[in-house]
């Protein structure tokens, strides 16, 4: 594949870019999510893998490297390694959520059973850390483990944050990094260390992932109420049905007088919904600026990962990444 | 505390020779199982890791070390590494088994939920590998990441293989590797490899694990039919209620004629278990010298363990861990 004028997004425009190498980064999945003694694993972990998903992680990875020069293997044993983290991930998250379905197909644990779903997003944990050994680098093998460490973290944490009022916006930043970021500023740091970048160097790689993650993230939370035209569309409201508490939420709750913090407390601490809620929800947010200004954090967290990458070598990848910060939060801008 | 009379197990004797090396390994695992944030996560770890559990895994690589002579304190910190390994496959276990009680008390999947003990699990496995690279030894990073993925086959496998008649010794080998010898087998091997010891010893610290692992499964599983006396206590059936293809039976089944074969395919393979049908398995296995020849295995493994370790230095440490191997057949013996 070659860059074309068709291929428009700045994910695209990367995917094409780096093609050959992440050619070799699917070839390697397939390798190590084989298991000679337990079929059900590569037919879960196939399920899930080759559902679509759009390899951002992995890609960033490879571009990482890429743009620091570097000329080995082991960027493509690095992206591998967070593919099979972020799947892990995935496969334990629909447990946990009780999901039935995730991009567009039934989840493995509805197909299969839980148990199918643990356990086989261990092993891929543990080929994972296989894995990053191969590299013989001390130093992405701590940051990766430092990652799997902050996700799981914010995953307890977002577990017993959730439909607590009390939940504020500092411990709101822990669980979207555990959720997202810490694997996004992990992807783009160890890219940046397998290519021996230097240390300004790595240190803006890991901040462009950390901010591209957390803008993704808000984007995330204000799509789910409808984006800022406050418009409920037919995917809108899952958070709120899930009474989870997102930044929107949480900045309309630090504002609410005593007649709205007993919505809210009805709402999402005690789950007791009722039709117009959600309507009611997003007008009391439109109320307090609640969606404006989280609007205002996440492009202020697209412009800060586009900003850091000044210190970085003047490449086309280095162009895809800073568009791709401004496409992430295109669609609230 | 020191080494006295009353101390009589081998495995007392191991922690009264190793007590100050264990208390640092102790206090290692409640400072790492820590959270900042997610106070839930100390809460189920703390239930697990202070039940009372004989700490024999880190025990093991705690002597390993000493007994090659090693000096420095990395040993404590694969010790803890270990442990945290086994305490998140325990945690996750009791989900994919639905276990209620564990180590004589509820299970946090029980106490807690289910969501709790898979992402808690999943932060001490992170946690473990953050602990195995603060070693910056890479090749007990590979044994160690090795052995995680083997665990995690051996699950897998274990829950397509239940239930299953064509289940072959082959395929309990690999089971029982999963389940247990596989980290016995790294967790002594790791003690080798940090204390620099030569190879032929660091290959028979691994065997004396493997070796001993797979004795002790024998042995449980010979005890869950009542040992070989085929006397019923109140803790057998377990596995037979559960429909596990294990040893004993596995040797049975390989001898069935028409009739017993159908036996085994109602109460194993339909779970149509019915007063009477744990007594008439027993009596089969007896029938075919099932039991008697489980049994001498688990007898040929902990003479294998017990003669790998001639290489090693003459220590007091490779008496104990001898007498650990004789230990563990000694219920069936």
């Amino acid at each position: 594949m070659s860059l074309d004028e068709t291929a428009r997004k700045p994910h695209d425009l990367l995917a094409a870019h780096l093609a050959v190498e992440m050619e070799a980064v699917n070839l390697l999945i397939r390798e190590r999510m084989a298991s000679e003694h337990a079929p059900r694993i590569p037919q879960v972990t196939a399920h899930l893998v080759e559902a679509g998903g759009k390899r951002l992680r992995p890609m960033l990875t490879l571009a990482a490297a890429r743009l620091c020069g570097y000329g080995g293997p082991f960027h493509v044993h690095l992206a591998a390694t967070v593919e099979f983290i972020h799947t892990a991930t995935l496969l334990h998250d629909d447990v946990v959520d009780e999901s039935e379905r995730r991009r567009g197909r039934p989840t493995a644990n509805l197909l299969w059973d839980n148990k199918s779903s643990v356990l086989v997003g261990d092993y891929l944990f543990a080929r994972s850390f296989q894995l990053m050994t191969e590299t013989g680098n001390m130093r992405v093998m701590g940051i990766l483990a430092n990652a799997s460490a902050t996700i799981a973290e914010g995953e307890v944490l977002q577990l017993t944050a959730a439909q607590d009022l009390a939940t504020d916006e500092g411990i709101y930043l822990k669980v979207v990094r555990g959720k997202t970021a810490a694997l996004f500023s992990a992807a783009t740091e160890v890219g940046g260390v397998i290519a021996g970048a230097a240390e300004p160097q790595v240190r803006a790689l890991h901040d462009y992932g950390d901010a591209l993650g957390i803008a993704f993230q808000i984007v995330d939370d204000l799509l789910d109420y409808g984006g800022t035209d406050a418009v409920i569309g037919k995917n809108t409201g899952d958070d709120f049905r899930e009474r989870k508490l997102t930044l929107p939420v949480i900045k309309a709750v630090a504002k609410a007088d005593a007649e709205e913090r007993a919505f809210w407390q009805r709402v999402i601490e005690k789950g007791d919904q009722r039709e117009g809620d959600l309507a009611h929800a997003v007008a009391l947010m439109a109320r307090h600026g609640a969606m404006e200004a989280a609007r205002q954090e996440a492009l202020a967290w697209a412009e800060k990962a586009r900003a850091v990458l000044a210190i970085l070598p003047d490449d086309p990848i280095r162009d895809m990444l800073r568009d791709l910060a401004a496409y992430v939060v295109a669609r609230i801008s």
